[in-house]
């Protein structure tokens, strides 16, 4: 099991944004990078946090992410844009297409951004989030290089394509971020390292036979869609909107490059109507206040726990796996 | 086990009409609705097709449903509007919405519009192939009473917020509509009647345990969403989405009702870029070209079976519950 420890939580950034600057990247955008993957670290996203840091440094090492590289548009009509992102720093790319689709959306009701040739964002919620607190709707996807069979099929064909909504509510954000598979191979990674079951069926193993053994998934490469066809049928379609939309790569062509690379992504900025904010809080209270199966475990809304979290990090430092650490002191 | 007749294609659409306008729906709205009922039917969406069509009627005649309304724009900002429904024909408010939505995509390149004070609209996927016919994109979901507990919930809270993708293709458009539970109150019926097992857990028992027994899991009232807590996240953004963009009712106030009346839905459509339907064409061939799991049956994408049962419709005549009919033709 990774051992966690606590840093303060004002070393984290600087550190991670002097890793950076010191591979090549611009200032500006070494700390929104820095930024981002310690707020997904702060709200328990390890696996989009610190965890993914290393493999982004090597990114770049290996030329596979220009950290210099700067989106452009390439195309539009109105309220519906494409970008380039030139193969640059997924999150650096991401934030500057969600603020266009804002923009968009401030003049036209809705904005919409394709972008393509881009890279790994991280964690998709951050982008949504981004919306949010400008006091409009975000919804965002990628795609992603093959990860899971089709229904029907055996062998990896479709992304697990994040998808992520934030809405303003009149407490924290309703945020809702989820990638397609039931679980992610981080996830079943950390579980097999714990030896531990999954809480449900998560994959087939080797002969096709349901599985909770996430060492049994990894190994047959079978993890299963949320919803079995259904994911399997909506991972389809998150990847066609954005390939089509970006005027990028799909996943086929994407699982065609040695390395993850030239993702294609999504970003829709909506303007709330009047009232939205408490409309969301009334939704979000409704299900706080439903029977919970476990009279010990009220029912929670998404973003309770998120705001908990950043607390405790402020309070006692940021929880880190101390291997992870480990090894970004030294890079 | 329902037996079913074969209905020559062409008596379908005139008698669902009459049906409508004997009970004072104008003729304009009987016939597409009358089409969009035999359409589902056709490509086989029993549930949302023949077998709803006497819950519809019963809807007029209780007054639930006003045949005679019309919907109406209350709002807007250039490519996002909120339309009322009125309380109107489901099916006619929705066509309605969706057409607006497409002549906002091609002044803007996208257009979105939230509908509210609307019905039924019987399959979200007529919609977003009604875009794709036009050689837009296409994307629209709905809300609904509740239906599924919440994840750590154990009573319905939840609507199963339909949600339907559409892209022009360079053969069948690629069409992905999926409620967001495993399965249906209408196909766990069936399946209760045939007395059939679920071929993967569709919901909890009354004990909370897992369960394949349709009976166990419409008496319990704890039907399964798609991806456990991923679904039941997903099914409270659909339904914020929905009730904020249109300014109408979410789940928890419709389910305050004593019957499911006056639903949030939203529409989108995009402008594709150039090639887009070639690309899709790609992304199903790849997937078709997937190697399956069982050699006996390919890997099918999505669409692939709703061409064939429409020809075979034209040439057989429209496969129909008999008992449906039988109940349709007394209408």
């Amino acid at each position: 099991m990774p051992e966690l420890i606590r840093i303060p939580d004002g070393e984290l950034e600087p550190l991670l944004s002097r890793v950076l600057t010191a591979r090549g990247t611009p200032a500006d955008r070494a700390d929104l990078t820095a930024r981002i993957v310690a707020d997904n670290q702060r709200e328990g996203v390890h696996s989009h946090g610190l965890n993914r840091f290393p493999a982004l440094v090597r990114g770049i090492a290996a030329g596979h992410v220009d950290p210099r590289a700067d989106p452009a548009r390439v195309a539009g009509t109105a309220a519906l844009e494409q970008w380039d992102g030139a193969l640059g720093l997924g999150p650096w790319n991401a934030t500057q297409a969600m603020h266009r689709a804002l923009t968009l959306a401030g003049q036209h009701g809705i904005g919409a951004v394709g972008l393509r040739r881009t890279n790994h964002w991280l964690r998709a919620g951050t982008y949504a989030l981004q919306a949010a607190a400008a006091g409009r709707i975000g919804i965002c996807w990628t795609n992603t290089m093959p990860l899971m069979p089709p229904w029907g099929g055996c062998t990896p064909r479709l992304g697990n394509n994040p998808l992520a909504i934030a809405l303003p509510s009149s407490g924290e954000p309703l945020l809702v971020d989820l990638a397609l598979s039931q679980f992610s191979n981080g996830r079943l990674e950390v579980l097999r390292r714990r030896a531990e079951t999954l809480p449900v069926v998560g994959g087939l193993d080797a002969a096709g036979q349901p599985s909770r053994d996430p060492g049994a998934i990894l190994a047959s490469r079978r993890p299963l869609p949320i919803g079995h066809w259904k994911g399997s049928a909506l991972a389809v379609a998150l990847d066609a909107l954005a390939a089509v939309i970006s005027g990028g790569q799909s996943t086929h062509e994407i699982g065609r490059q040695a390395t993850e690379q030239g993702v294609s992504q999504v970003f829709l900025a909506l303007q709330p109507g009047h009232g939205a904010a408490a409309m969301v809080g009334a939704i979000l209270d409704d299900l706080r206040a439903s029977p919970p199966a476990d009279p010990a475990a009220p029912v929670r809304a998404p973003g309770d726990a998120r705001r908990a979290r950043r607390e405790e990090c402020t309070r006692l430092g940021v929880p880190v796996d101390a291997a992870i650490w480990a090894e970004i002191s030294t890079l």
